[in-house]
């Protein structure tokens, strides 16, 4: 294998999470490493930061900033939403990003991110192979959402499952303390796979878990819902349930759509979110004292209680993707290859991008229970080894320290 | 001082915290080692399982189990909202309770909790005093809502504060990620004092704290929240919001019930809480993306981010109650006298009961900015020794090992 050498850009793109951070790390920190990488440049905002040539130069980091980098939450480089379009319909963007690549004679390209990240990499790996222009590019997972195909699971998903398992605990030791009624909704996200809600039934490990899960890979009926809710809390006088904000109904209509018409066809706004709907849909079938808890962005961007395997294999992956590339491969996301018998063991392996992009991982169906509302144990074995460890990141009044770049613009 | 020889109960009572069960655990384990307490009974479900003759005896405690309470959050004997009646008016619970104290040869009640809790221990205290039961009576403080009067702080309100700060500074975070606008308002616990709210603010310590923060100490105005909101927003992209509950117009109703009735005249339930209101207002003001976050019952359980200093004085306050009482003291709550001066010092002392109950603390107006929307440094001093201190508390399966009592019923 020839050596290539250039610069190499690392991009972060799509919704934060606890440990993206620890994936750009494992890029920068071994990017810098190699002798031919002649320079690490850090994107603004993604791919719109290579459009605008907005590009910071990593080698002028504090080294002991991008140490703890890997304990700061959300994307220190700055995060975008931007989808590229068909290159055949019009390739302004691409004709730019070679510009871009030629300009600063990059060589290497990492993108950090999920499905539409996975995307945007694939285009540009196609494109600059059709331009014959040489580069490398490599795709690094990450979404809380864990639904990218062709790996085990991916970064950002752990610590996310982690807060969600241990939220959920705390929750029910609050739901219960008084002897009367009570009934608790927790809204978790996954617009469409459940992994994340899923995860919530870690939290019965504790001895304090959601009495029943509704994941977006069963049709939801209200009308059994309630009955669900109404059967356990006239047992118990308590309930917990736990929801992906992804419920649908068998026609498709997402549940927090079809209600909020359905409720209001007066005009006004919706002011509530799933949680807060199912509460009062609960409230009305039962009279109990009803409690809507939606995680929103606490769930994403938790990194005081990460997974510690979470963190590693997120940096292992940016790792992994460079010493890929710097040996001559391209066009590849790392992905993970994991055994959970005798102890559980990962391993990163490389996936091509076009079989990884716009596919999404569903939980399969025989970890769901039969009546569609509990988890079965493949699923608890599955998660339970990648929560494993503390972050254990630096503080300052015991506060979290977060990483603090300098993000000097690159010559 | 005679000896006085008896069992003693401890209660606990109100809204869960963080760090109440240390409280608990400091009673519990103080008295098990008094020779003239014959028995420690917990009472289930504070001063409801007196009345109910439901008291487990605590001796009979795994005492390993009783070492990790003061992890676990929420009450572990149970909690009520009972408010006992003017004892000229009807006695009767007074009367229920006297023949349980005397069916036990109760000498020592150790009640655990805010406000209404003083009210019920100082109600006890002075029924068995008028009717010449020798009993003493003493108060463990506890509330997130820190608007105890007499005590520099409360057990609970620090651990609270530190899950607020460390949530929003994360939050913070993610709502900074992209380079599009975004505004984030982050609903805090406080109903009438705002001491939850100002600490959002040490999130700044971070260098991710919200732009502005509303408390019910002083009058709301919507029309100039909207306009420092857009203030800020127009300037820099972003607005973080921190917003007690509790927030009220001039006229005293809350913006959370005036809204909901200005919204909706149409008989519709109010699907979301003052978050999801104020998140509303502000998108209909601005035109941003807007996302509401309501804390909600996360932040009273938060144990895994608990404050060391505030787990060790919780446990201190429960102690120092039972040393008190055994000396001869009755009629007290535990209070804390506190120096920042060269270092925080923080000390116990006694508080009269009548003077502790019914008053609600609020943040002085001089800690909050002259035009009602931010924090004084004075607040952060105040506040800031209070979070110090990680709290360590054994894990399972990297999960939160919680207490397991086996509460077996006193003979």
């Amino acid at each position: 294998m020839s050596e290539l050498r250039g610069a190499c850009i690392i991009g972060q793109s799509g919704g934060p999470t606890a440990v993206i951070n620890a994936s750009a790390q494992g890029v920068i920190q071994t990017a810098l490493k190699q002798g031919c990488i002649t320079q690490v440049l850090g994107a603004a905002h993604g791919i719109k930061g290579v459009l605008e040539d907005k590009l910071y130069d990593m080698s002028k980091e504090d080294p002991a900033e991008l140490d703890i980098m890997k304990y700061t939450p959300s994307s220190a480089l700055g995060s975008c939403r931007y989808k590229l379009a068909d290159p055949d319909k019009d390739d302004t963007d691409y004709k730019r990003i070679l510009e871009i690549f030629k300009k600063h004679n990059v060589r290497y390209f990492f993108y950090n991110g999920g499905n539409d990240s996975m995307d945007t990499c694939n285009k540009i790996s196609k494109y600059m192979q059709k331009v014959g222009y040489e580069c490398r590019v490599m795709g690094v997972p990450k979404t809380i959402d864990n639904d990218l195909n062709g790996t085990d699971h991916c970064p950002g998903f752990a610590s996310a499952a982690k807060y969600i398992a241990t939220s959920c605990a705390e929750v029910w030791q609050d739901a219960h303390v008084y002897d009367t009624g009570m009934i608790t909704v927790v809204e978790i996200m996954g617009r469409h796979a459940g992994w994340l809600a899923g995860s919530a039934a870690l939290a019965s490990l504790t001895g304090c878990g959601p009495d029943l899960i509704y994941l977006p890979e069963v049709d939801f009926d209200m009308e059994q819902f309630l009955t669900d809710v109404k059967a356990i809390y006239e047992k118990t006088g308590k309930c917990m349930v736990a929801v992906s904000e992804g419920i649908h109904y068998a026609d498709g209509r997402f549940v927090s759509e079809a209600e909020t018409s359905a409720t209001d066809g007066f005009g006004h706004a919706q002011l509530g979110g799933l949680a807060a709907l199912l509460a009062n849909a609960v409230k009305n079938a039962t009279g109990a004292k009803v409690r809507g808890i939606e995680l929103s962005l606490l769930q994403r961007c938790g990194s005081h209680v990460g997974s510690k395997t979470d963190i590693e294999e997120a940096w292992l992956a940016g790792s992994a993707a460079v010493e890929a590339a710097v040996s001559g491969v391209t066009d590849k996301m790392v992905a993970f290859k994991c055994s959970r018998e005798g102890g559980y063991k990962c391993e990163t392996v490389l996936e091509p991008l076009d079989i990884v992009a716009n596919f999404e991982k569903k939980v399969p169906r025989e970890w769901i229970n039969a009546a569609g509302n509990g988890i079965e144990k493949p699923f608890i074995d599955y998660v339970l080894p990648l929560i494993q460890g503390e972050a254990d990141g630096p503080k300052e009044n015991s506060l979290p320290r977060f990483a603090k770049l300098k993000k000097i613009i690159a010559e």
